[in-house]
C-alpha cells in the first residue's frame, strides 16, 4: 500500500505502479533501443550501455523510470548555451515524490560478501519499497509492489549478492526485480544523468533544510553533454551540464525572506568548489569524492516563485564559458 | 452525430470522443497530479486547483481536453522572454474546432436561481454538446455526446442550479458529466490559461470578420506566468503572458491583402489598452471587465502565412518588459 | 523475419511492426487530421494534403511513420532563425536504421506502363520489406511485413500500375499496403520534408564514404518552413529550411581525423551550389533536378561527437539571412 505523510489532502502516487508499463515497454522496444536484457542470478537485467550501444532515447525512457512514472523528459532544439543546442526539459507532477521520492541515487549498493568490487548508487522506484534511506521519512512516502525496478549508472549489472541484498530489502524475489544499468560514457547514460537537473535541486533544498512538504511544482533543463570514452571525462560533463548549464524554476509555499533565501542558496555558484570544470576539480581533491563539496551538485541558475506571494527569486548564473571549456 | 458545415468535404472530428479517454485518464492518475475527485449533485467534480494543488502538469493536460483532444500541450525550456524561459506551446490539427469548437470559455454558466453567486464561463467539449452560443451556428459544428465534460476557471464547483442546467442543454443526467476546476491562482489554473494563446488569435480573427472556415492550421506558444495568490494579479499575469509574451503562427486561405490585414488586426497592440500591465487596465476601469477593449485579448505577435499566395505578414511585437513589469 | 547484419551484437528492430499501430492511429484520427481514406485498386490510400486540408500534425504523424516508428518529431516554440520560431526536432532511437532504412525517399515508383505520367519517391518501411534499393545491402537490412506503408510526397495516389509493381516487390497484396500522400505545397507534406533534416546528414555522410553502423545516434531540427502553392517555390523552401536552417548533431565511433573530416564534409556549405534560395539554384539549371549538385542536400551546421575520443567538431553553419529570403 501506498501511505501518504499524515495531514496529507491526497493519497500519494505510486511510483511502481506507474513505472511498472514503461519498464515492460522499454523491454518491449529493446531491438529498437539497442539494449540487451538478459536473466543473471533470477533477476531481469537491462544493459542500456555497457557491452550495447543504447541511444539517447533509451536514456531518456530510463529518466521517466527514473523519475517514477510521475515526470517528463524531452529534447528540445535550443538552450541557453548557443553551441550545444540540445537540451533535456524535465518536469514532473510530483516533483519531491518523483525527484527524491524516486530519481535521487541515495541507496547505496555494494558487493559486501562478494569479490567483485561492484558499487553503485541505486536510483528508481524500488528505493520506494526498500525504503533502507533516511530520506523516505522526512518524505513520509513508502510504496509497495509486486515487482520492481532500480536503475544504476554502471557498467555492469549487480553480482547475485546485491541482487539478494536488494530482494531482502524489498521483500521481493529477484524474479520480481528488474535492474536497468549503462556507464556514464554511454548515450543512455549520460542522458540519464542529465535529467537529473531537477532532482539535484529538490536535494539540495533539502540539504540547506528547506521542507520539502513546501516544493509544489518545479521544472528543469540542461543541455545534453557530448559522451566520453573516460568516466571521470563523462562525470565531469554530465555534471558541468548540470552545474554550470543547468536551469531549474521551483515552485514553493513560502513567504519572500523563505524563498530569497532558498533562491540563494540552491545554485552551484554558492560552493567555494564552484568556477572549474568538475573533472578538474575531480582530479584536484585526487579523486576522492567526498571531499568535493556537496553544495556544488546542483543547477546553475534557479528561480524560485512563492506561490504564497506570488514573488520570484533568482540565484546562480549560467557559466556558459565552462560548459563549452567541458563539452569541448 | 457529429454534423460538419455544408459543402466540407470531410467529417468533422468529435471532440467528445477524442476527449473522453483524456479526461479518465486525468481522473486516473488524480493522485499523481494531486486532484480531487468527487461526485456532487450527481456529478463527477474534479478539483485541479482550488482545495488541492494540483500541478503544472494537470494544468497541461486540461488544456489538452479543452483542446477536445486535437491538440498538444508541451513545455518548452526556451521561448523569447529571456528571463522567463519556460513556455507553453500549443499545436492544433483543426484549431477552428479544437479553440472555438472547443477551448474557448464562452458557455455563461451562472447560478441563476440560487443564492451560491456562482458564476464561471465553461470552455472545453460540452460546449458543442450544449451548442447554447451562437458561435457554433458560424462554426456549423455540433456534436453529440454519452458523456461529457466542462472545465471552469473557478475556484469551486458548480451548484446544483448550474448542473441542472448543464444537464439539460446537454440533454444528459448529472452522472454523464465532469466539471474539472481550478482557480486562476492554481498551477493548473494559470498554465490551462496561458495555453489559450492559440484560441485568444482565433478568436480575435473571428471578432474582426475573417472567416474562420479558411483558417487552415495554427501554432502558438507564450511564457508561462508564474502564480499569484491575489485573483487580479493572476488574471493580470496569465493575460500579460499572452498579451506581451504570445506569439501565434496562422495558416489561412486568403489573397495577399486579406492575410495582411489580418496579421495587423489580430495583435494585442491594436488595441487602444494596449501598453500596460493587465492588473493595471483592470484597476483603472475599477475592476469592471466590459470596460476593458476586447481587442486586447490576443497574443502580442503574429505571422499570418497564406497558403493560397506563399506569403507571409507580421502584426505586433513582443513586449518582454512588459511580462517582466507583470511577472517579477 | 527481420534480419540485422552479421556482427551485430542485437536484433535489428522491425519498422514494420513499430510503424503498423502507428499507421492505423492515423487512419483512426482522419477526421481531426482532415484526411481521406479510400480504397483505390485494393489498397488503402490516405491522401494528407492532395485534395484535402490535412494539417501540420498530420505532416508531423507522417514524418514518425517514415521513420519506421523508431524516431520522434515535435514541434517546438523556438530554435536559431528568430523570425521563423516554430521548429521541427526529430531524434531517432537507431537513425541509420530509422532514417535510411525507412525515411529516405529512394525507392523510385514511376507508372512504366500505364499513361498517367505518374512519378514518386517512395519513403517509409515499405521499402525495407521490397529492398529494391541498392541501400539496403550497404546496410544489411531487411524487415518483412504481413502489412505495409509507404509515404509519397506528391499530388495524387499511385496508379494500379504502381501499386502492382509494389505489391510484387514487397510479395504482398494491394490489400496489404497503404499509401500516404502529400504534396510539398500542403501543410502535411512540408512539414514531413522539413523533418527530413537529420536523414539529409545520414545520407550525405554514405555519400562521403562514412561507414554507416559508426553512426550510432543523431538529434536535428530545422525551422517549420511557411507552406507555398508553387510546387519549385514550396520545394525550394522546403529545401532552404535544411539547406540553410537545419542544424544536426551526429554520433559517431570514430578517430578524431575521420569524425572532424565527417564533420567538414556534411554539411551543405561544401556543395558549389550553396549559397543561393534553392528555387533559384533549380531555375538557373532549367528545372533539371539532376544537375544540382548533390552534396547540397544536407543541413546548414553539423556537430559531429566522438564517442570513441569525448571530441566534438563543427561544420557548416546557420545562414538565417538565405532562410529569411526563402520564406518571406
Amino acid at each position: 500500500m501506498t501511505t501518504s505523510p499524515s495531514g496529507a489532502k491526497f493519497p500519494f502516487p505510486s511510483v511502481n505502479a506507474l513505472t511498472a508499463p514503461l519498464v515492460e515497454r522499454l523491454v518491449a522496444d529493446a531491438a529498437a533501443l539497442r539494449l540487451s536484457v538478459t536473466t543473471e542470478n533470477g533477476a531481469r537485467m537491462v544493459d542500456a550501455g555497457a557491452n550495447v550501444r543504447g541511444s539517447i532515447e533509451a536514456g531518456r525512457r530510463i529518466a521517466e523510470i527514473c523519475l517514477g512514472g510521475l515526470g517528463t523528459v524531452s529534447i528540445a532544439p535550443s538552450g541557453p548555451i548557443a553551441s550545444w543546442p540540445y537540451s533535456v526539459i524535465v518536469h514532473a507532477a510530483d516533483p519531491v515524490i518523483a525527484c527524491l521520492g524516486s530519481q535521487y541515487a541515495g541507496w547505496s549498493l555494494a558487493d559486501e560478501t562478494g569479490d567483485s568490487g561492484f558499487f553503485a548508487l541505486g536510483s528508481g522506484p524500488g528505493r520506494a519499497v526498500a525504503v533502507v534511506e533516511d530520506l523516505y521519512g522526512e518524505l513520509g512516502y513508502r510504496d509497495s509492489a509486486t515487482q520492481t525496478a532500480l536503475v544504476l549508472e554502471a557498467a555492469g549489472g549487480p553480482p547475485a549478492s546485491v541482487i539478494a541484498k536488494v530482494a531482502e530489502a524489498t521483500g521481493l524475489a529477484p524474479e520480481q526485480l528488474t535492474f536497468i544499468y549503462a556507464p556514464t560514457q554511454s548515450l543512455a547514460g549520460s542522458t540519464q544523468v542529465v535529467a537529473r537537473v531537477l532532482e539535484v535541486a529538490l536535494h539540495k533544498a533539502h540539504t540547506v533544510g528547506f521542507d520539502l512538504h513546501r516544493i509544489v511544482d518545479g521544472i528543469g533543463s540542461a543541455p545534453l553533454s557530448p559522451q566520453h570514452p573516460d568516466f571521470i571525462q563523462a562525470m565531469g560533463r554530465t555534471n558541468d551540464a548540470i552545474i554550470y548549464g543547468g536551469r531549474v524554476q521551483l515552485f514553493v509555499e513560502a513567504d519572500d525572506a523563505d524563498a530569497q533565501q532558498l533562491a540563494e542558496q540552491v545554485p552551484s555558484s554558492n560552493s567555494a568548489d564552484h568556477g572549474a570544470p568538475f573533472a578538474d576539480i575531480f582530479s584536484r581533491v585526487n579523486g576522492d569524492f567526498y571531499k568535493i563539496d556537496g553544495a556544488l551538485f546542483s543547477p546553475a541558475e534557479v528561480i524560485v516563485t512563492s506561490v504564497t506571494t506570488g514573488k520570484s527569486f533568482r540565484g546562480g548564473k549560467l557559466m556558459p564559458e565552462l560548459v563549452e571549456a567541458s563539452f569541448r
